[in-house]
């Protein structure tokens, strides 16, 4: 796709933005504040702003009145980009454009990095564990009685050099039919040892040439979202994506209540199978999406938190709970899928992802396998940031982890207008420092219905950047805009008014929202610089982060680092992958290197845990600051801050 | 149990039997005719013999008159032995004894030999399978964080130097209760890998100390009956037993009409449902005889021959008829029982034997693993005689081996009277060569109600040594005997009377059965000669035979080798090893010494098909003589009739 270079002015900042992309989200991402508040939705008419150069598309609608659209004029929500740009942002404050230049930082998010396939192609690490192979066998007669099983296993070995080959049940069952359904032309699918020592087992055969459909499943099972994919195994694509709830969700919503519900009689079994329901309507829409017949479906492998994982394969998670707080296992054996229920073929065998301990689950294990980590020199920090957040560090040589509680606040949860990053959701937000006017965007480009996890982070960043929190979280009382109140005893800022929105009710982020936003990031925060104690490093001795979860593609790098959610680092040094948890679950219906490698991993992995650390305590109340009550942790910002108060032109009263 | 000596007058023949023996089947294991038609019973009162020194218990009825008894005259079938005796029998006819002593040659059955527990120990072959183990694990508690299946993995490695444990997903659904149920004190049992590279699984775990109890069930599929075992693993003891029908008979008595059964709509389904169901039926039973928890049952071993051994499997076996007659697998992939249906625990594998082709099944493997001939430098022939006789030759550097079908002769079908070896069937006769009055004696000293395999082949032994029949199984039609004559055209002999039986019909043997007996041993003895022939020996380069199967522990092997059943060799070389394939079965639960050899041994079996063989059709009209068309085969036999022919003293107008 092309990239088109947008200028803006008077600000004087360029951004490269793909055609089609609409200029509102091009001046956020060049850090450009436009006061928007319908959501990109063209209601407001706000955004109105001046091409001085260049063609667009669109741009136009009644909220523009005619003399402005003659005179170049054009609304930057509904304007899509289709060549290079010089766009003039009208001031309308007497606030110059220095200032702006100052406080509003172009966005940056992770650079997204997952390991294709051609990238483990080349480290070698492509071990494929399961092989489609296409024999054309001779018929038996009259001299050469080979039994059926002996055939195939013979022509193995004689023309492709196969020794110690194992047939599955479910292949002897089968193969008289099949080898007779084409005249002896057969794909036999092999499933190959994960260690050297091991046998190749046959583990399925189909009649004719299907070697050229080999794939797998690959499943995270979220406590609130399951996601699947379909991969083919012969070129690592990923044919079809889908997520779901998690249908659990109507026996309890987080992990607690779930493993409560699971004690109950009947309970663990109806758990189980909300579970594998929501698995196999997983499966059978990606299948269907892409068009494919089950039989060529030859592994499934999947990875969830310790509690999801029990639960999947029917273990009573109830001593997870219990004081001493232990797991029943940690490794679990490959299960034959048909009898978990899911609905696969009677080969196909599922792989669940070892964990490490009761809260540091399959899913921490997956990211760290799927993102690499395990095998590299560079002294990573891994973060996995949902409802729980889960922590490693670590290179090749050791690895330590833990797991926090972070609480619900970056899911929706817990913010009065909170909610998950669907369409509506406010996703990134510019203040003007001046009038306190906001520049909201949404997903979907629709008016607001609230704030999603990543705007969240991002809003009160800005807030605090901009001075209308201080580093307690608390709005400025006396500041002159009308957006910010008391309401039934608490304070609130106005992000967009009830006729702006699409329900009718003013969307606010009071403090008590704000409040709990400062836990969970003190929580995560505290949980970083606790095992980086423990393990008798500092933040300045990390090459890199590697984010993983909901939102991390989406979080403003600088924002996190403002609010002191992650340590102070170089943006660049910050990678997203995605779900780390899928990503893991792919890696290993790809390569046996990755289950071979993965006992050893988790072995290497380290669990602390931080309620019996003692200074986790004093590193989270450290932690309920803005953006920590330690600055020298936070150089950068410290620097920041400073200057500004010395050029005394912005105060920050909270900035001491 | 104390043995007493007998001695019978005028024959001056010695016999030790045990105390509590009758007298009538001391003089039959001596070879001393005595008239009897009763069976036994003491109705006919014909066994009168003289007590002239000795103590014996019973032995006087209503048959015998009162002056007799006060001479010393006992009915021998009604006298049971306490002490050494000599006893007098009376010489009714005016044949001198010594034609008699020439005649009757005593009993000689082979020496039943089983491999036992102490054997395989001292051999060095007990290699055990599964194992239980005692543990006292430490509980966690706030320091340690082990998971269930950590604790006992790391407790085993550190108290017991057992490393690479695998832990089944039925013992982890189970641990954590069962940990804290006898306060972390556990018995588990362990699955040793058959081959050293491979991996220790723990299959089981149960509360507190359970490790006295380890048991497994050995279990012979036959077409006809099927035979359970329970053994305990530690001694090697046989706890209880037992047969029953295999009640897939309901859908055809014989292998090829189950086959055609099997490809009935639900036909495979149908029988594999009852085979399952006749097990279970068997394990109900022996584990309650036993008064045992199915908890304690680890393994379960079982051998069938080809077509069984798949609808066991549910493995249609359609192919087995249908030229060019392959089966579907030799080797079969141990499968966890409940997958069978089997009434046994979760944790309970079915191993299943190997077979060699569609008619050499893992019935005969498991015999010659049973047997230990697969060890032996010793030449071997082994035969396991029913409705179809399997042969196997070799020794321990190679084997050969083919299947015949013998018809069912052995097993009563075919045979007028001819029944299974139950209550009331001849299973021994001797017959007077003079006045031709039969010696019957029946299973369970009953009169007789008809003729059992071994009866049979004794009888037509008796009949053709004293001149009773000629050479092609005929009747010397001019003897001077009411018990022979013509009946519907077919010429038949009077075993017992109508009024010395159960049925009230006179018992007898035809022409036509003995065509048929002739027939049946003609076809096993020539697969022994054509299979010798095809491997480059003879008969003389026998080490030893080894016998299986239903009756090969009552036949009079002098009689089997006079009719030409079995090959000319010392009876001392001759052993009976029983049911052969419940042996081997029983083997493989108790050691994986032979789980590990058996796939070897089957590939170095080298099947014959002997309808493929051009000699074998001239071998077998060969053999339809009585022994045998070529008297050289039978040395002993040939000498003994020459020498007779010398001697004059009794005309053999066929013995040539």
């Amino acid at each position: 796709m092309t990239d088109y270079k947008i200028k803006f002015l008077p600000h004087n900042k360029e951004v490269k933005v793909p055609a089609g992309e609409t200029l509102i989200r091009a001046a956020m991402e060049a850090g450009v504040h436009i006061n928007a508040s319908c959501g990109g939705e063209g209601a407001c008419g706000k955004c109105r702003v001046l091409i001085e150069s260049g063609e667009l598309s669109g741009g136009i609608n009644k909220r523009l009145r005619d003399d402005d659209i003659e005179k170049g004029y054009r609304l930057a929500c509904q304007s899509t980009v289709t060549g290079d740009l010089t766009v003039r942002v009208p001031i309308e404050s007497e606030v110059d454009a220095s200032v702006l230049n100052k406080l509003s930082a172009p966005r940056q998010t992770a650079r997204i990095h997952t390991i294709d396939f051609d990238e483990l192609k080349e480290q070698g690490l492509f071990i494929p564990p399961l092989e489609k192979a296409y024999l054309e066998l001779p018929p038996p007669d009259a001299l050469d009685h080979l039994p059926d099983v002996t055939r195939l296993v013979s022509h193995f070995t004689l023309t492709r050099d196969e020794h110690r080959l194992e047939v599955d049940l479910t292949v002897i069952r089968k193969i008289p039919d099949v080898l007779r359904e084409e005249d002896f032309k057969v794909t036999a699918t092999l499933a190959r040892p994960v260690r050297e020592v091991g046998k190749t087992r046959i583990v399925n055969v189909q009649p004719g040439d299907t070697s050229g459909c080999n794939l797998a499943i690959a499943i995270d099972i979220g406590t609130t979202t399951v996601y699947g994919q379909l991969i083919d195994l012969a070129t690592g694509e990923v044919l079809a994506e889908k997520g779901d709830f998690n249908s659990q969700i109507s026996y309890g919503e987080d992990v607690i209540t779930r493993i409560v519900f699971a004690e109950k009689p009947d309970g663990l079994e109806k758990l189980h199978e909300r579970i594998i329901a929501t698995i196999n309507k997983i499966i059978g829409w990606i299948t269907k999406r892409a068009d494919i017949n089950g039989e060529c479906i030859s592994a499934i492998t999947l990875a969830g938190n310790t509690t999801m994982t029990q639960l999947f394969l029917k273990v009573n998670p109830k001593y997870i709970r219990r004081a001493p707080y232990v797991p029943t296992a940690t490794l679990y054996p490959p299960v034959r899928a048909i009898d978990l229920g899911l609905g696969l073929e009677e080969h196909v065998t599922a792989l669940v992802y070892p964990a490490v301990s009761s809260y540091v689950g399959g899913d921490i294990v997956a990211g760290v396998m799927g993102c690499g980590m395990y095998r590299d020199e560079a002294l990573t920090l891994y973060m996995d940031i949902g409802t729980n957040a889960e922590i490693v560090i670590g290179n090749k040589d050791w690895m330590a982890c833990a797991a926090c509680s972070a609480g619900p606040a970056f899911e929706g949860g817990g913010v009065e207008f909170g909610m998950r990053a669907a369409k509506g959701a406010i996703e990134d937000i510019s203040i003007d420092p001046i009038t306190f006017e906001p520049m909201l965007l949404t997903v979907g480009n629709t008016r607001p219905k609230g704030i999603c996890g990543s705007g969240l982070i991002i809003m009160v960043g800005v807030m605090f950047e901009i001075g209308l929190i201080n580093n307690l979280g608390k709005y400025e009382r006396e500041l002159d805009t009308p957006r910010l109140r008391e309401g039934n005893g608490v304070w609130e800022f106005v992000l967009a008014w009830a006729d702006e929105t699409q329900i009718d009710r003013d969307i606010v982020l009071t403090e008590i929202d704000i409040e709990n936003l400062i836990r969970a990031k003190g929580a995560i925060f505290s949980g970083c610089v606790t095992l980086l104690e423990e393990v008798g490093i500092g933040i300045r001795d990390l090459d890199r982060i590697i984010l993983a979860g909901g939102f991390g593609s989406y979080v403003d790098l600088e924002k996190a680092m403002i609010i002191g959610l992650l340590p102070e680092i170089d943006p660049a040094r910050i990678t997203f992958i995605g779900n780390g948890s899928l990503s893991g679950a792919r890696m290993s219906a790809l390569t046996n290197r990755i289950r071979r490698d993965v006992v050893n991993v988790t072995r290497m992995m380290t669990s602390f845990e931080l309620s019996e650390t003692a200074s986790y305590m004093n590193n989270y109340v450290a932690a309920l600051f803005l953006p920590h009550t330690d600055m020298n942790l936070f150089p950068k910002l410290k620097a920041r801050h400073e200057n500004r108060k010395t050029a005394g032109r912005l105060t920050h009263p909270s900035a001491v």
